[in-house]
């Protein structure tokens, strides 16, 4: 059977909101690598009968199955008599196992209790796997083309039991597919409705190349990925969609694979050998820390100004008082001499600056969400703006993934906005 | 029916691992703390079918079902066919709603096209619901007493849409169960092995109170939870272990409630008349961008300098270049210096500073992690060391956390560390 899989994690703890489920996530990435898809993930109680259920359902659609966490020693750990009832079996206590974690055990000089044995209990038809990272071994069954496979719950041991014991599986799994080719564009600037028009005739259903779409402050990153069975017309299809979407949106596609406008600041500061500083208000540091995210930043970046108060706007970055009380701080005007005066103090090549009203609400008289963004090179300042929705926080990153965007296409040579 | 809940998370990216379902996870914990227990969590690919089966399966486990996702305009997004087969009725496209939605889209001068529209379509039998911080509207089916209520995947939407549209029906639900008593409180700046280790005889399993803990930038928050049937009771139980925990970590809990260590420095701030100003370095506008996430921070915050080359430290900040030369950027001397500088440059009570090595890799021999932070006021200035581990946006993070920390313990007249 074509490899796919289901992951079923078990834990009270998951449905409650206490713990974030970052193994499902993680082993999602894993199979994808592989080429094997994960066609359903699905969180269950520490109940023997969900447990036994949910296994019995994930091997209906599809032949491999993790089933993580419920494996501990205490008396709320069902997995394995939620597997004994799904394979229709009984439980027997693996001797030679129950003599290795007795061992194990006082080596750690703990006493050696019923609750430790339990780890030693087995469906019958299942074998124990080591655990060198915990107690409790990892249950394996396979049976008739199918595997499943249960690990604990606790990531380093999730992580760990998977790639000794399931990937090896994958890799030799009969008539395997290759993992799909793929690669991603990231648009920046434009909402992700007018992408999905612009590319309406690439993002068809059950085309290949397919095409997904994912927003983050304000970027949406394409992954554009083919399952073709030629691994030479897989990538030819791939880089076929990804060129043609680049051409679509030139101004505003960072370059394959590069997901953070801030990596194509970096390019292009050090291609130019530009140096950079800015002045905020409304981001009050996001957009200096979305440049300092790139490793080597020091290169260009030099720093900035948080000018939050209009009084720092005027002692720090030389905006002149009769400015701030003509146009008011969130203003054309002042973003200019913010843009200006940052790029002056600290004598850059390029200033950007930004300012606006994060809210909630209005301020003096200026609605809550209104932005204008700034960049000053030695020929020209360049200043947008913007008026978004959602929120303080919200609003403040979108202010500074817009901003950070400006300063890619300053550098680039390209307009300030998206058409 | 007693509620109970089912989340339904839609899409692809989902089940590839390329982005971590958060959603879930936060609606099990809001859910849990209005007494709804969540019976299941199960992740679906964007396929119309697949969406269809799993909102008719949860129908069958609970009478509260939500799906997230699936909600955009692109094609890839299929939650509302889904629904639509689910219910078995058919989709119209609702004519008020496709006019408001190209109302909005054109006073944002965008173009109004198939897509926008999209977002119009109801299944026979729903009514769309606002969506203030984002296009999709909800979409809800209130039936023979079950409830569907299908929301945008976009994180900020998902939250907003079921804080707005979810939770008030819940409080009203029939039948409700009392929500279990529950409160928490923040620990700053210890580390949650420890914390676990102090509170081991509070964090027994099936004892009542459970105390759950989530760390986050630096902080651990512990949520403190009480099921027992008197109100009274589990109000007494609860207010019980929050007194212990603050006993026995009086310097680093913030009051109850309270999350954020910067809410703290606020309420500290405007009762001592206190205002602030921040120099960073490695941290790079995080810090400030930390202290503005309050709303009101103008009250008392007045900006600061990002200080990523050491000639700004010596320019803005006005930090020697003899001792810069002497000590190097990432030393005591420099942050000394560094909030002094600032605090004097803005006219501020206090100045606060960091600066440090985020990596990757030692910076002029000094190892990766290492963090300095500072504050002054008017009669001292203290100064703190860290050697933070996990790579460089973990650094700075905890860098950030730590700095606002060493603010609120100062502004409270409290040691500067944890013990």
């Amino acid at each position: 059977m074509t490899p796919a899989a289901v992951v079923v994690s078990v834990g009270d703890e998951l449905l409650a909101g206490r713990v974030l489920d970052t193994n499902a996530h993680w082993i999602a990435s894993v199979l994808r690598a592989r080429g094997v898809p994960l066609v359903r993930r699905v969180t269950v109680p520490d109940e023997r009968g969900a447990i036994a259920e949910a296994v019995r359902d994930a091997l209906r659609r599809a032949p491999i199955v993790v089933v993580g966490g419920g494996l501990g020693p205490t008396l709320d750990d069902l997995t394995r008599d939620g597997l004994a009832d799904a394979f229709g079996v009984s439980i027997r206590r693996d001797a030679v196992l129950a003599d290795a974690l007795a061992a194990r055990t006082r080596a750690r000089g703990r006493p050696v209790t019923e609750s430790t044995l339990r780890q030693a209990d087995l469906p019958e038809g299942c074998v124990a796997l080591e655990n060198p990272v915990g107690t409790a071994p990892a249950i394996l069954r396979e049976h008739d083309g199918t595997l499943v496979l249960a690990v604990a719950g606790v990531p380093i041991e999730f992580r760990t039991l998977i790639e000794r014991h399931l990937l090896p599986r994958i890799d030799a799994w009969p008539g395997r597919a290759r993992a799909p080719r793929t690669d991603s564009v990231t648009l920046c600037g434009i909402p992700e409705a007018e992408i999905g028009e612009a590319l309406a005739d690439l993002m068809v259903r059950d085309r290949d190349p397919s095409i997904g779409s994912y927003p983050r402050l304000g970027n949406v990153t394409l992954v554009v990925t083919s399952t073709a069975s030629e691994d030479d017309e897989a990538r030819r299809r791939v880089e076929g969609d990804v060129a043609e979407i680049r051409r679509r949106f030139s101004a505003s596609s960072l370059a394959p694979g590069r997901a953070l406008p801030a990596e194509a600041v970096a390019a292009a500061a050090v291609a130019a050998g530009a140096t950079i500083a800015v002045a905020e208000s409304l981001t009050a540091g996001l957009v200096a820390s979305l440049l300092v995210d790139v490793p080597g930043a020091s290169a260009y970046f030099r720093g900035g100004v948080v000018a939050y108060a209009d009084a720092v706007k005027e002692r720090e970055l030389d905006v002149p008082a009769s400015v701030l009380a003509a146009h008011g701080a969130v203003s054309e005007a002042v973003v200019r001499a913010m843009a200006e005066g940052v790029r002056r103090r600290f004598g850059t090549t390029h200033g950007l600056a930004t300012t606006g009203v994060a809210g909630p609400g209005a301020d003096r008289g200026v609605p809550e969400g209104t932005v204008w963004i700034a960049v000053a090179d030695a020929s020209a300042t360049v200043a947008v703006t913007f008026r978004f929705g959602g929120g303080r926080e919200q609003i403040r990153g979108l202010a500074a993934g817009r901003a950070v965007d400006l300063l890619r296409r300053q550098l680039a040579g390209l307009p300030p906005t998206a058409p």
